[in-house]
């Protein structure tokens, strides 16, 4: 049942084991194993020919799998104890039965659509399959000027960008006070920069109170007072599951609407199986269960299905959270969990920053990334990571994903043989340097504070060390700190009051570690700050920022 | 002693450890810690300016870590019993004596001068640090048409493309039936397509008999038979550790010349350590020693040897060999163990291939990888993987290593949850379709034949299923071949004669292994040519491709 990621894969894999089954898809809509994550950018032109997010039709798999798949055909009920499910014909609205010895549930997810006075304006929509995309793109090809998308999550972020570049003014309105709620804040602070530095105006700690209609475009009124006219409203806050069709039938379901499944896929009723962006699944960080819909997952979880229903015995391993978006010019990626979602279960865990590159500066191109890491205090197994930037983000994610996946710490990160040529890395590559880091910092060598201690009234109760350069002080620095350059600091650390703990500063966290195995040998105790003032920066920012760190800091 | 890539990290590793250590570091040249890897890029203009290379100065470092760094001073003598170095200044050759508590070499590779005749013509260069640089580029800044390349690994491929770049008519002279050896022979083939695409005129199985002086240029003899005149040669025909000092000094050398030594990188000589190109290592998935040159592993070498020094027990884990290079357009890249290299060794092993893409062929710009997959007939565990394509084969490689680090099995791979968007990868990545396919082949769903299995003499045995479009089979088919379009393959299975065994083909492998599956359960037992006819025309092309097969295959 459904027939677009985890429905069309799991009919192959069905017909490949079992060239004698009877195989029947019902897809309630008119396509099959379409483009999802290529929707938004057919909007934006990126992708120019609509042709292209079909990636299969019936008639192909068909031809290919002997199947039998019904679009348009809608499954209205299934009844578990007789084996049997009731389906529509959406032509004629004729329904009919249908035996089964396996059923398998792919329903998907639909978005929310948050009960907001007005919110039936024909020009406020959501994505989710190619219809929509259809109408979207109906408007947007049309004489039209601005758009407000609300929700900061991938598909909030992927329709703000195709739709500035289709030359909209583009308005984000986020409930939380940052976009994408996988990154912690002071990473999402990145993201943020570069939407403004694309003209996107953002909201953030905003919501809709009310639409109104105004002569066919859509009158916004914001709980902050903003009021707005827009052309376009894309509703992009969140999915649910589609599972009513499920709790219906007397599946068990999450809290959160979502069908419970076991390692095979099997849900709470004999010979049902559900898979895909419907179903609760495992964090296989935490251990605990957990909602997150990914194309990825979904495609594994359908063969492990279809392997259990034919007798083998595959097991899904959960979810870690992988991820990634192109925002404009940067890429934005996870793998694990965050700290705030470590924070929220009271797990121990430890931090650290780097800044680094795609490739070594000496070769032209290099791109810049920063990273956050996340890992057990005690034996150093990596939780999670955050990378943002520019080329090779997706690369240090996954071997990042792959090392979780494994078990691997910190101390592993800092032997990893990766590929270097002066192109693609370097000798001692960023995710070495996170090792080191990392290892740095559990080994003792390395003390950490972090900028959520150093917030502006904690600065006076430490000495702050700046060992940049006088010209790096002169642009910025943390106020009332000394200056001692790192190349003069073993000639001149005798200066520094020791009446107050000591915390030491560069711009990204290196040149005062190096300051602080120096100062520690010559006896005297001092803190890192972890990620410098970049990360500081980011943390403790103009305004909004500072609510922001003490919303989050573990 | 040596102070380019593992002597200064080293040396900075040291004073960050010990701020009381006396720290000398000997340099018999100029520079300290240059720019190795991207000398050819300055050669080719790639790297505009030459200062790029230098990457620290002796007084930068001497300001930052307080390190006593001689350049210009050769180390001439080690005396292990009084712990005494002989240095010889090459400025003015006075020669004087310093004490060691500890001592490390660094002291790298040579480039190799083979004793062919002629090989001292003032133009026949070789590549390894700024002088010569500024020696190759002098020439070819000149009024110069021609080059002959000998030696057709890393730096020779580097200088091949750089000088094409110069627009330098370039032969590439190897002595092996391939370039790069760590490739197996018919991923080799990839990158000599790219060559000739390019127009480096390429000279398999041959070598140079004589150079000769031809006013001025260089007159080359092959033994091929081939005369060129050339205005510059470079010899690139490998590396071999410069140990001549440690084997004066009595330290344990291997057969081949490297420095023996353990885990903790200490030779066979109390308090002397070595590190870099010029130690013998364990070759981590074979277990055994291995000549392994590379810039990643030297700098951990040098930080476990420091750590050792100062009482910590860092211990080195080996080397995977993974290497990358960029050629022309494509980037060659390879981690683990080869299929020569486990032939040679008489180690059990799979191998499986894959045609895949950068990312989603829906979103504009997916890149072409092809893709070669070792692992253990038994339990999967991965060996090797050699990927040759466009965009993102860095990023495929750099997993593969950390999965043969983590000892991962290509069950593993199919369980990976790595990053997805359209501009990034696929739901389902090269990767886990890689373990897809090696798993079917370990779990006996897809039974292989090799080309190497199917050579033109062989054909006769088989019955021959071609199960790609009529179109396909007209462009380009196996001789004798039957053709039954997959989509036809479930009505005319019948067709297909029963008298010899079957083997499966398509483009690259998989519409065959459909078409297997559908054949083994109507009782026709037979085997998919893995990798497809894109393979098979790699390992069994015109001419010189079917001695090399003969040759490599296992």
């Amino acid at each position: 049942m459904g027939g677009v990621a985890g429905g069309a894969t799991a009919a192959a894999r069905a017909r490949r084991l079992d060239e004698d089954a009877e195989i029947i898809v019902f897809e309630r809509g008119v396509f099959v194993s379409f483009a999802n994550c290529g929707l938004p950018y057919h909007i934006g032109g990126e992708i120019e020919r609509r042709a292209a997010l079909v990636l299969q039709t019936p008639e192909r798999l068909t031809a290919r799998y002997r199947l039998d798949i019904r679009t348009q055909q809608e499954v209205i009920a299934i009844d578990v104890d007789r084996h049997t499910v009731r389906a529509r014909d959406l032509h004629d609205g004729r329904e009919y039965e249908e035996s089964y010895t396996h059923l398998l549930l792919s329903p998907g997810a639909e978005p929310v659509r948050p009960p907001i006075p007005g919110v039936d304006h024909p020009r406020i929509l959501t994505l989710r399959n190619i219809p929509d995309v259809d109408r979207i793109k109906g408007i947007v090809d049309g004489d039209v000027k601005s758009a407000l998308v609300v929700g900061g999550g991938f598909i909030g972020l992927e329709m703000s960008e195709n739709l500035r570049r289709r030359s909209m003014g583009v308005t984000l309105v986020e409930f939380l006070p940052q976009i994408m709620p996988p990154l912690d804040s002071e990473m999402a602070v990145l993201i943020e920069r570069e939407l403004k530095r694309n003209a996107v105006r953002l909201n953030l700690a905003d919501s809709v109170e009310a639409f109104e209609d105004v002569k066919g475009c859509v009158g916004v009124r914001l709980r902050s007072g903003t009021q707005l006219e827009v052309d376009l409203v894309i509703l992009a806050a969140g999915v649910r599951p589609e599972s009513n069709l499920a709790r219906d039938a007397g599946l068990e379901l999450s809290e959160r609407g979502a069908i419970v499944v076991d390692e095979h896929m099997r849900t709470s009723v004999a010979d049902v199986y559900a898979v895909g962006d419907a179903v609760q699944v495992r964090d296989a960080v935490l251990d605990q269960p957990a909602y997150v819909p990914l194309a990825g997952p979904a495609n594994r979880q359908a063969r492990i299905a279809i392997d259990h229903i034919c007798g083998r015995d595959s097991q899904f391993r959960g979810v870690q959270g992988t991820s990634v978006v192109r925002v404009f010019d940067l890429t934005c990626a996870t793998t694990g969990v965050s700290e705030r979602a470590l924070t929220a279960v009271d797990r121990p865990f430890q931090k650290i920053y780097i800044e680094g590159a795609s490739h070594v500066g000496y070769f032209p191109g290099a791109e810049r990334l920063s990273m956050k890491l996340l890992f057990t205090p005690d034996d150093g197994r990596i939780l999670g990571a955050q990378i943002v930037g520019g080329a090779g983000v997706d690369k240090r994610i996954d071997v990042l994903s792959v090392a979780i996946q494994a078990g691997l710490t910190v101390y592993d990160l800092e032997e990893l043989e990766l590929a270097y040529a002066p192109q693609y890395g370097a000798a001692k590559d960023p995710l070495n340097m996170a090792g080191f880091v990392a290892a740095n910092v559990l080994r003792g060598d390395n003390e950490m504070v972090y900028a959520e201690a150093l917030g502006p009234d904690d600065l006076t109760k430490w000495t702050v060390l700046d060992v940049r350069s006088p010209a790096e002080h002169a642009a910025d620095h943390l106020p009332g700190s000394l200056l001692i350059p790192l190349p003069e600091l073993r000639e001149r650390w005798q200066e520094i009051p020791r009446n107050k703990p000591i915390a030491v500063y560069c711009a990204v966290g290196q040149r005062s570690y190096f300051a602080c195995r120096l100062l520690r040998q010559k006896g005297l105790p001092c803190k890192n700050l972890a990620g410098g003032l970049t990360v500081y920066r980011r943390v403790h920012g103009k305004g909004r920022a500072a609510e922001r760190c003490a919303a989050t800091s573990g």
